[in-house]
């Protein structure tokens, strides 16, 4: 089967549409008519080839939602007509202790991920989401719940829920718990909506107090302009949890410093240049730990997937169709997207 | 009551005799011989000012034992003619959670050190354990059970033993744990015997083969030279938690990619020069984490001594005279003591 994707040759071309060949549905597999794909920011850093590890032609897109279009013979968790999700892992060893214990993405011999890792399929390596269909393994395949009009704005939930929802549910974000997310973009408001669903007390970190209506909206129980030293001073020692999730260079210490005896300051991004060195004082003093996490395992995220369709909780997103995708990398790249681009993929036939 | 101590009257003078007053002992107050006091790099650093707090005169020592020689009306917890210990703290707000949950250390206004921290008593701060005799709060003083004849290599578990115990408990080492310490001095080598006392298969960590034979000889499963890329390869994500006691300035990601999934490197010494800083990458990937620990709660020294007792742990040692107290210190910059040294305080009264 050929279907129509968005894809590029090479580093210095563009995204644009390009057909790609999918493999038919073996005994195991699901075959998907994809709907809706999010548009992540390492997409584009895989496009370009800015981790210097990308396998060309490269189809990126790993917040996938689509209806199943046919499964195989021994598949039984899926069904034609259903509405499904694929994230950024499309198979794993299955046999490793991380496998085991349900977190795949740390998977001893390495995840299969949803693009550019290697495979048996032409051309060699996976090709993602901005694409007509994709056949996926049932068990790397979601259930998705959340009602017909609201799937476009569910395919974030896939990458930027997820790898927010993992670290808020390890170290134990619920009632009680007083929570912190730095940056408010893609994963960054995922973050504040999933720890406000959780019952935590959430606060939005932002250095653009311009950004203070938009994180309470989202439901932040306050808002702390990270620029402010005396708004920083006032929440000194406070915090169960900082979930941060800016990717740019920062300095770390100014939220270690706000976390309680035991807390955790957890990153999700990591930066080109490194970060400033955080303190070793601040970690000793208050027994504290710097962490970092990673997307989240198949049964987390379908764990999260029906937390957020009995909550009500999507993505708040853009829609575009696949020809505006450069324009959609560049204002990405400026940050100007309230929050998540998400690709109408009935436009590639276009 | 005057003693004789040692200490020093300002940054720029050597530490050598001098007398302090020392109050006499009240309701709650338990008054102490002291027999033997180790010999710590905090000393070092606060006679010499090098963390530009030092309050004059500075006597250091907070590795104490000695004996009980009178008590106030109130006390229940000790007797004249007890064996006893006191280690970097003497007193803490009481009220607090830290100081609820046993974690004086980490006490909400500030623990009182044993030396260096205001006080009531004259000359307004607080005087340690270089010196014939100390009052201190019951609360604060810890029982001490084994024998006689180890009493001098019983002093350093006060500092050296429970800054290693406490993340190792806190971090449940024990049987089944693959655990790494890193640095072999005095805060090393108690790590290296109570890792192994607690069951972890434990490796301990060197820069210098020729420390080889003696890390096996406290006790370690294995030793890894930390230069050797091939040795430190062959343990990649395999440690469940490493300890590491160096506090010069050092490369963290050679340790932090010996973790295995969820495992933690804890830092306990602070370096003058930040280490590089550590790469998100091995955080991300693995869910791992830098933390840091400081000493220990009063609870869990008692629970340490105990341990050590029962086992028949205790430090090795160095004795040394009051006079030779310059010496030791040259020495320890060296790093040319196995493990710790230990002042005889008998030796003040010459």
């Amino acid at each position: 089967m050929t279907v129509h994707a968005l894809g590029t040759p090479a580093a210095d071309q563009p995204v644009a549409a390009m057909t790609i060949p999918r493999r038919g549905p073996g005994a195991r597999d699901v075959a998907i008519r994809i709907l809706y794909c999010g548009v992540c920011h390492s997409d584009l850093h895989t496009a370009r080839n800015e981790w210097a590890n990308t396998i060309y032609p490269c189809v990126p897109g790993h917040e996938i939602v689509g209806e199943v279009t046919a499964v195989g013979s021994d598949v039984t968790k899926h069904k034609a007509g259903d509405i499904v999700g694929v994230g950024c892992m499309v198979d794993s060893c299955r046999t490793c202790s991380a496998c085991h214990d349900g977190l795949e993405q740390f998977c001893e011999t390495g995840m299969v991920q949803t693009y550019n890792s290697p495979c048996a399929d032409a051309p060699g390596h996976t090709m993602g989401g901005y694409s007509e269909a994709i056949v996926v393994d049932q068990d790397f395949v979601l259930k998705v719940s959340h009602p017909r009009e609201q799937l476009a704005a569910v395919a974030p939930l896939l990458c930027a829920g997820i790898t927010t929802w993992s670290p808020l549910r390890h170290w134990n974000v619920g009632p009680g718990k007083k929570v912190g997310i730095v940056g408010i973009g893609g994963l960054g408001h995922m973050g504040i909506k999933l720890a406000s669903a959780l019952g935590a007390e959430t606060y939005a970190f932002t250095t653009s107090p311009s950004k203070r209506d938009a994180a309470l909206a989202l439901g932040a129980t306050g808002v702390i302009v990270s620029r402010n030293a005396e708004e920083m001073a006032a929440h000194a020692g406070s915090f169960d949890f900082i979930l941060d999730t800016v990717a740019a260079s920062h300095d770390l210490d100014a939220y270690v410093t706000l976390l309680k005896r035991d807390g955790t300051l957890c990153l999700v991004g990591a930066p080109e240049e490194p970060h400033p060195s955080p303190t070793v004082f601040n970690l000793i003093f208050g027994r504290r730990s710097i962490a970092g996490s990673l997307i989240g395992g198949i049964a987390e995220t379908q764990e999260m997937l029906d937390f957020c369709a009995e909550k009500g909780i999507v993505s708040d997103i853009e829609m575009i169709a696949g020809t505006d995708i450069e324009t959609a990398y560049a204002r990405m790249l400026k940050g100007d997207v309230r929050y998540r681009f998400v690709i109408d993929i009935a436009t590639l036939a276009a």
